[in-house]
């Protein structure tokens, strides 16, 4: 096997042999001499994911009043097979990343061609000349049971190697600051014994010089604000010791819109942390219970999301209310109650859980099994019965499929025998789903479909017209809206073209 | 025993008599003909209690462009000995509640006496002569176990002897706007066959005369905005016939500042009636989960209250945060779900429940055994253990005690055998605990408490200082604050005078 990384566009990018490492760390001195001679600071981000990527782009486009850029940033990313390629790509002045975001392609040719402030690397001799490095190390929750988050927890042998890198390379003045999503305690917890650890073992004295860690965390949504949301919103952070804090006040201040958006300082890392956690339960729990009122709602002739709209015209008390739909993805609402229930446990040794929030998981990963009873409470058994899904991705008018509740439909669909067709226009491959071909043209899933699922809200979908829809199937089927996608007149036009129409919480169609 | 209803202030008011019953009516029919003569339709209020009295006036004041009084009210309490006094009261211009709204006695004296557009009667024949009546009966849901809100029922008996004596009554045309938060399903299931039933009773021909029903429910948030939130608020609507829809939007455009709080029409009154029990489900469910969080945050060394402002900033989607405190009292939230719930099992026989909700309901009821845990925790055994507690009404600044969360938390301290003073400058009597004196004076409760626990935000204790409640303790209690009614300063003010101070949510002062 070739000693090379594989770009999603199917290019080869040669992993660098130990000469052109000694020639790369050569060169990053010399670049970072440079740097620091126009007198920018140097950041290197740890990790360039979906968060890293376009954090480390925003940093190195920070500039002061006249334009002068802040900051010098080293992209980090180790030279493995799966992500290696990422280095290439970006010097080039390329995003590593697909976006609907135009400025996503503007911000990565800006930092990297024009004003080359932004180079990729991946050695990790880098952290060397950082003054600042950003974690955007991904950690997941692992849920071993389906409807189970209760026995969720958090490996974080990955993140401890990344932070023991970084106790080992770093000089006593560079300021951590962790942007990951972590559990509750894992500054104090994990990062600073790891990071003191590798002071002392360097004979650095922990007590003059102890290490410099932040958090701040990010709310990165995809889509076309991808770059703003990173940019453009209320950041809360803290730190372990007050220069921490004044550091990441600083570097905050630099490099984010904190003048729409001002930072919100909290004590303690540990309160920093449990605000992000705690505001994605939130969340989480508040589109759990709209899943026992659209149960209700489709009992009763009630369409639950008219009554969602007459509650949240109380602006600043109802509006945050959510809505039911297939189910809930992503990489946040599913695994942050799981990093902060596992917390509590296994960082703290406390009693207790947080319950709401985990049941309110639980809610949240078994609710594409509605659907599947609405279409079995129609057609009763699916042996054979050909479906035609439309979006597999978690969020409309993106191409993410992480923790897509898609990906959960399909499987309990299959299990029930039925035969599932997929389309998504923003979706090239499912890695969650290997073996599921994801078709973007509605015309290779719905010929001779018996149901029609609407499950995600891509504008493509919500445009297409029933007599359209139909005409395609050449049949007359069962038509699922997962959650209002489907106006009233479309239904009454579904109607009268002879098929029946269900959907989540949509009682007053049947 | 004398055949009189006494007032709040002693007062005694003596039953009508059947002559002056007789008298009485033929005053409500030489009223109203006065009345229609001037142009005016006429509303009759059914049940003058807390949401009822209000809204008589509400609608009294209610005036075309040219200032002409759209309506004349008669508003109806029963004859009984505990609510009759009521109708003098009223009718002299004074409310039958206290507030701390100004607007409140105004709207008496104004539409009572000087606009002579409101009047109260204790006669039923009320109804003979209404456009348009408005249910305001009180209607309670029962939860017969602590902490078992899935248990809770509803009793309609008083409600469907309400519905039925308005189907003896009322005159075809008499539009009835059910303003009752009620069971989903109410006004379908429960008003419509009664009212039917009683018309085909009088030989009214159904068919052509169908029962006007409509349901709208209220916002009503009693202290300092009372009269404000009836009037100025979004109202969410609808009915069972299109007749219904256009008589109650018409109604409610005359009384309600719809052009600045528009009106939201839903297709059904299932829908309206659920969107209200909904929306209090929504406001449990959250409140519920920051339960959890605050007993994190109080291990591990952080501000709750912090972390939740810190969420609050991102307005939309995370301000509708609600707060943990002693508990969660008042009439909507602590019943509303239970309601619902009781609804879709027993008004529609169907199968599950609203569980989310309802476990919050039971997170809420039992909520204030947190702050009894937190006295054991400091104090271990709270035999004779004297404690000072500051507010029993279940709102700030208010003097309402209904289910108020103070009543558990007497309740609990009592079992363990403390001995409890109780304080509040807004409550005289407390109906729920009724051994219990409420003193209004501070100097009454303080002296020699071994703890003092701020339970209800009113302002009289927000100010506080804490020099002055130690010198009038007289001891170095423990200082309990149940919802972040101290500030940081004033925490380290009493640890600096050596007490220690504990608090909901509040990690960060141990």
């Amino acid at each position: 096997m070739k000693n090379v990384s594989i770009a999603p566009d199917g290019r080869e990018y040669p992993i660098p042999t130990a000469e052109e490492s000694a020639a790369e760390r050569d060169l990053l001195v010399k670049i970072t001499e440079e740097q620091r001679k126009m007198g920018r600071k140097i950041v290197a981000v740890q990790g360039l994911g979906f968060v890293g990527c376009v954090m480390a782009a925003v940093v190195a486009d920070a500039a002061d009043k006249d334009g002068n850029p802040y900051y010098f940033v080293h992209g980090h990313q180790r030279a493995s097979k799966r992500s290696f390629w990422k280095v290439p790509v970006i010097n080039t002045g390329v995003p590593p990343v697909a976006s609907s975001d135009p400025e996503v392609p503007e911000i990565f040719h800006r930092t990297v061609v024009e004003k080359k402030t932004f180079r990729a690397t991946s050695e990790e001799f880098v952290y060397t000349l950082a003054d600042v490095v950003v974690v955007d190390i991904q950690l997941d929750a692992t849920k071993p049971a389906f409807g189970e988050a209760e026995k969720g927890y958090c490996d974080l042998t990955h993140f401890r190697e990344g932070m023991r890198t970084l106790g080992q390379l770093i000089q006593p003045h560079c300021m951590v600051l962790v942007e990951t999503t972590v559990p509750p305690g894992t500054c104090e917890k994990v990062v600073k014994p790891i990071l003191e650890e590798e002071f002392t073992k360097r004979g650095i004295d922990i007590k003059t010089n102890p290490p410099l860690i932040a958090h701040s965390y990010e709310r990165v949504m995809p889509g076309s604000k991808y770059v703003s949301s990173i940019r453009d919103f209320w950041r809360v952070f803290s730190g372990v010791n007050p220069q921490s804090i004044k550091l990441c006040r600083e570097f905050l201040t630099n490099c984010l819109n904190v003048d729409e958006f001002p930072l919100t300082q909290l004590d303690s890392t540990n309160a920093s942390e449990m605000a992000k956690t705690m505001e994605n339960s939130y969340r989480a729990t508040n589109i759990a219970l709209t899943l026992e009122w659209a149960r209700f709602a489709e009992q009763i002739g009630v369409d639950i999301f008219k009554v969602r709209d007459a509650i949240r015209k109380r602006k600043g008390t109802h509006d945050n209310m959510l809505r039911p739909s297939l189910g809930v993805g992503g990489y946040c609402l599913t695994k942050d109650p799981v990093l902060a229930n596992w917390s509590m446990q296994s960082l703290f040794g406390l009693e207790g859980g947080l319950d709401v929030a985990i049941n309110s998981v639980n809610i949240n990963d078994t609710m594409p099994l509605h659907t599947v009873e609405i279409i079995k409470k129609e057609l009763g058994n699916l042996n054979n019965i050909k479906i035609a899904l439309l979006g597999v991705s978690y969020l409309e008018n993106v191409g993410d499929t992480r923790h897509s509740p898609s990906e959960t439909l399909v499987t309990f669909l299959r299990k029930e025998m039925a035969t599932v067709k997929c389309c998504d226009p923003y979706v090239e491959s499912w890695p969650e789903l290997e073996d599921v071909k994801v078709e973007s043209d509605i015309h290779q899933v719905l010929p001779g479909a018996d149901v029609v699922v609407f499950a995600v809200g891509h504008d493509e979908y919500k445009v297409l017209k029933p007599k359209e829809v139909l005409d395609i199937c050449g049949t007359k089927p069962l038509i699922v809206d997962c959650s209002n996608f489907l106006t009233d007149e479309k239904i009454a036009e579904y109607k009268a073209l002879g098929c029946k129409v269900r959907g989540v919480g949509k009682g007053h169609i049947v």
